[in-house]
């Protein structure tokens, strides 16, 4: 019995062994694959470099969908196909114009308009300024204080906090949300500290959103870069009466019909069972978004090209998703997960790519805790190639309404110390990329795609 | 009897659980006040862009040791001395120029004269090229293949290996004993291939050696862009018998004086156990040397200016050290030592900084066993600083020759994946440091040095 018992154990670490013995190996052949091999950093150079910013319902935006369809068509796909969405269609317009007015001195400051936004009148507009540093400050200020006044955001992301993606959150609320609270208390304009943790003279774009302000109350908001916001705050103790002057030309055009992208193979085992990786295909106007989310196309794109390269067939769908309008309505994933209900699909994994090409730390999981420990056991795979954070958080805007009885959910976590530096902003292109970064993330996401497909989840 | 047993326990755990408390609460303190209050980055700024390249011997490197130590005198030590010490004194002189010779058609490549090599005569030299991937593969084509050649070493950095340093060094013999060993058959030159992962038009300059090849047979030796060789070795396929032609006139002058930076406070507890925390000031002379080794150096200096900002006096003695020469001769960290030793030091601790400014992953460690087991342990207090990795490797090589009973060496690990796309390269600049990730790896070296100085070693 001992004995029997002794050998049965012997049976069942030997199968342990030789499975972990063989992740491993398998693990070492999408690193090599990925960093010998590897494609995407030629996908981006074409993104950034020849088709350039991809804002939804651009000439780039429709040049991204042709471009990557015709580039997943030679990965080995069952087939590729464009999923029709409606997207918003916001434009800036000429470029923007700002200064401080104080006394006779124009001080020129580099602003953007933020998304969404309505123009200035075409001579632009100027005002006091009133500084505020949240939302409750204004609401304190009240109508009194604010009213005729462009209010000037200006509570900068915490440094002191190693999670810089928390920092952004915590400081957005005066983004999105700035211009529809302050035009409750008759501000007629606002201008926002560019989410940026360092001080530099890019002003930063981003989403904001009006909500339920009737439309004739709308007032333009704009981003101020941080070095910007710090003259204009020290203007302002010194003249609390100054004027602030911006023009802006921006103005949301009809909705316009544009793709998600997807490669599709069916799974040899469970073609029922449907995993999915993604980036999303749109990015701000400013740029050419090669770290939102230029990183995160190509590297999805990769994983198909890696398993090709490997001859590696999926027990499970795979399905890559280049998702459209991320940045301002997040309409494409919204409408994949429509479809997908439609259908009665079953996901059980969703992989997002959106937080820059940055040399990878890990993942993000939304899971229970019975997947969450079954996915913690395969760390140690991953450790030779320094991925070392596998949290509980969020996966990915693109995937976040997908819904199955056991859906796990993944978000890349690339280092996050310089990704703000770039996101939105003039200066995320093709050059702020690293080759090897880019790379070993694409490699990170498909390790973790082959054990979630080896071993399924519960 | 158990009561008493649970009580101890209690006891125990309680202290444990203090001590841990209070240590998690002084690395909030250390991280907040190094992402808040630190002065590392104006500090390089002034390194990089004031004052800029810093060969040993050069103005520049002068200009580094007044700088640093005046800037060192601010910070609190007991006092800050220069040690004396004879560097060598290699110069470029004129930019070099190179180019390949096939047929009628001359096309330009970026080369650069490596440290210690000898100019060409000043027509330059041109000749038949050999190209070969390996010292080994010289030897088998002998004199005879070899003779009256230029030798192109090409072989590339392994880019199938996470540790890049590992690639760098297993790559590294053809430029450090290229030129001794082709000297042995007969070539008239060398070009090697620059350490370099990625495809640029960057040369990477390093020191190289003669040994103890007799004065008159040695030869030039010149590292060419990746870029270049990657072309290079393109026309020798089409055509065996082109020329390559290179000029430089690069010459060794006579040693210099110079000097090690030394800042040092007294132990409040153990005034004779001594930690030592440095970098080097020297760089390569193409580049401010932002990455090697000014970050380094000013990491090394904000550790004091933390522990000055957190009032926090070391039990032990504590040694900030700029060393002088790590570059072409290493006689700043051997003057170190030398001495130490004459003093009778015991240096139980000795931490360098060496491998770049970009985000901090960890350490490597010299240590015993005990000693190393001792360190493990504290890891979990640095997890959420995203510091993961705890090694067993080299220290650096100012610390290299340093010895002690039982001392601990350690080296501070930052991400390497970006590191040798700037090393001894014109794009090492201020540009390629992040303000943030500079920060991070002086709170992380701050943070060690604090746990050992709290706990000694055994």
């Amino acid at each position: 019995m001992k004995r029997n018992f002794l050998l049965a154990l012997l049976f069942v670490n030997g199968v342990t062994l030789f499975a972990q013995n063989k992740d491993e190996q398998f693990f070492k052949q999408i690193y090599s694959s990925s960093l010998t091999n590897s494609k995407c950093y030629s996908w981006l150079d074409h993104l950034s470099n020849k088709i350039g910013s991809r804002l939804s319902g651009s000439n780039g935006a429709q040049k991204a969908v042709e471009y990557t369809k015709s580039q997943m068509e030679t990965l080995g796909f069952d087939k590729v196909y464009l999923q029709e969405v409606m997207v918003p269609h916001w434009v800036r317009g000429e470029k923007e114009t700002a200064y401080i007015h104080d006394n006779k001195t124009k001080t020129v400051v580099p602003i953007c308009a933020l998304g969404g936004s309505i123009a200035t009148s075409k001579n632009g507009l100027e005002a006091e300024v009133i500084e505020v540093h949240s939302l409750a400050e204004l609401k304190d200020l009240g109508t009194d204080k604010v009213k005729g006044k462009i209010v000037f955001y200006n509570r900068p992301m915490n440094p002191d906090n190693i999670d810089t993606f928390d920092s952004y959150f915590k400081a957005g609320d005066q983004r999105r949300s700035g211009a529809k609270e302050a035009a409750k208390y008759g501000a007629v304009g606002t201008i926002v500290r560019s989410l940026n943790l360092r001080l530099d003279d890019f002003p930063h774009a981003g989403g904001q959103n009006y909500g339920d302000l009737p439309k004739d109350q709308y007032i333009p908001a704009a981003a101020i870069s941080t070095n910007g916001a710090e003259l204009l705050s020290k203007s302002l103790k010194k003249n609390p009466n100054l004027k602030f002057y911006f023009k802006q030309s921006c103005q949301t055009l009809p909705d316009v019909l544009s793709y998600n992208v997807v490669g599709e193979i069916k799974g040899t085992e469970h073609p029922e069972k449907i995993m999915v990786v993604g980036g999303h295909l749109d990015s701000w106007d400013l740029a050419d978004g090669s770290h939102d989310d230029g990183a995160g196309v190509v590297q999805s794109m990769e994983v198909m090209n890696i398993f090709k390269n490997l001859n590696y067939k999926p027990k499970n769908t795979l399905r890559v998703v280049l998702f459209m309008n991320e940045e301002n309505g997040g309409k494409g994933g919204a409408k994949y997960e429509e479809l997908s209900k439609q259908n009665g699909e079953n996901h059980i994994f969703a992989l997002e790519s959106d937080s820059g090409g940055f040399t990878p730390r890990g993942f993000s999981f939304e899971a229970n805790d019975v997947n969450f420990k079954k996915i913690q056991a395969y760390k140690n795979l991953f450790e030779p190639y320094l991925i070392h954070s596998f949290t509980i958080g969020e996966g990915g805007s693109d995937i976040e309404h997908l819904t199955s009885k056991t859906i796990v959910k993944a978000g890349l976590k690339p280092d996050p110390q310089r990704y703000f530096d770039y996101h939105h902003a003039a200066n995320d292109k093709f050059d702020a990329i690293d080759k090897r970064e880019l790379e070993l993330g694409a490699a990170t996401m498909t390790a973790l795609i082959y054990m979630i497909d080896q071993n399924g989840i519960e």
